[in-house]
């Protein structure tokens, strides 16, 4: 292939060109939040766009890199901050580098061993996801939170386990401020 | 290894933490500049730094991932843009992206089948190096050109390949303007 120039727009997340656009919508990830009653009325309602992902798709074969950039909207599903679905890579030792660049959040990550981490993401925030770390980001500010991202091009993507257990804990709002609480729906698993 | 927050300065290039800092010198691009006569005397007058790599090093496995920050000065020698060594990647197929943060500059890319390619770069351009492609950057502004990369950790450098040819074209400054001209060291070979 071609050596190829993009255009990154720092203020809204936009990749061009750009082949691969996907636009999660709550409805996309019922049952992740905690609130299920909130989560029903939400997606009643208008069914909201959480995020949309920007992604300039290269053949997955090791050796080649995707250059991906993700926005996601301020809000809550009740009182947790909006998130992505989160996941392992499907080849589990492979890395991720994600570049903040707009807005506030932080990104949740977790080992199938038990070890947890929470890092806050701003602006010129690099967070490195080494391998065989669950990895999930999480707007807490009020604005878009937008971050830029590469990672190995034959990575793949496993959601299925994160759907299933979710991650230890969550953000939801205590006292008007983002909190990380343990998740009460792993507990009952 | 654990989860890891790497704050990156967008007006500085600088990462911190960072254990791997390396200065690029003059003396350390003897022959590599088409000015043999320049490139002595401005050796002899203050061997001017060219520039500076700020990498964060993870274990140099498949999978893993290499972040880097170049901050690469303006200047030339005799009318030649400063610029990178320019490499091979050792394992030949990984690639490389980079994402320009402050300045102009100018990635210059080649194959060993005699392909050539200049792609402008500026903030906010993410240029994709993609496998068996050779890169360098040359500073064709007034101010420090600084970009943000990531590479396979696995990838390793081949410098010697491009010590021997160059690239197959220069950026040299003609009527005041950055000009690509066929590289004529690399024809007396």
């Amino acid at each position: 292939m071609s050596p190829l120039a993009i255009t990154l727009d720092f203020q809204r997340g936009v990749l061009k060109p750009c082949n691969n656009v996907i636009q999660r919508h709550l409805s996309d990830m019922r049952g992740m939040y905690l609130d299920d009653t909130a989560t029903e009325e939400a997606i009643g309602q208008s069914d909201p766009l959480l995020y949309e992902v920007y992604q300039y798709d290269v053949p997955f074969e090791t050796g080649q890199l995707l250059v991906v950039t993700t926005v996601l909207q301020p809000g809550k599903v009740g009182d947790e901050y909006y998130m992505t679905k989160g996941h392992f890579h499907e080849k589990e030792d492979r890395a991720e580098v994600y570049l903040g660049l707009q807005g506030q959040g932080c990104l949740l990550l977790e080992t199938t061993g038990g070890e947890f981490k929470a890092l806050p993401v701003e602006p010129g925030i690099v967070t490195y996801i080494p391998p065989y770390w669950a990895h999930r980001m999480v707007n807490t500010g009020q604005g878009e939170f937008i971050f830029f991202g590469v990672y190995p091009a034959d990575a793949g993507h496993n959601y299925g386990d994160i759907e299933k257990t979710g991650f230890a804990k969550v953000l939801a709002e205590r006292n008007g401020q983002p909190t990380l609480i343990p998740n009460p729906k792993r507990q009952k698993r």
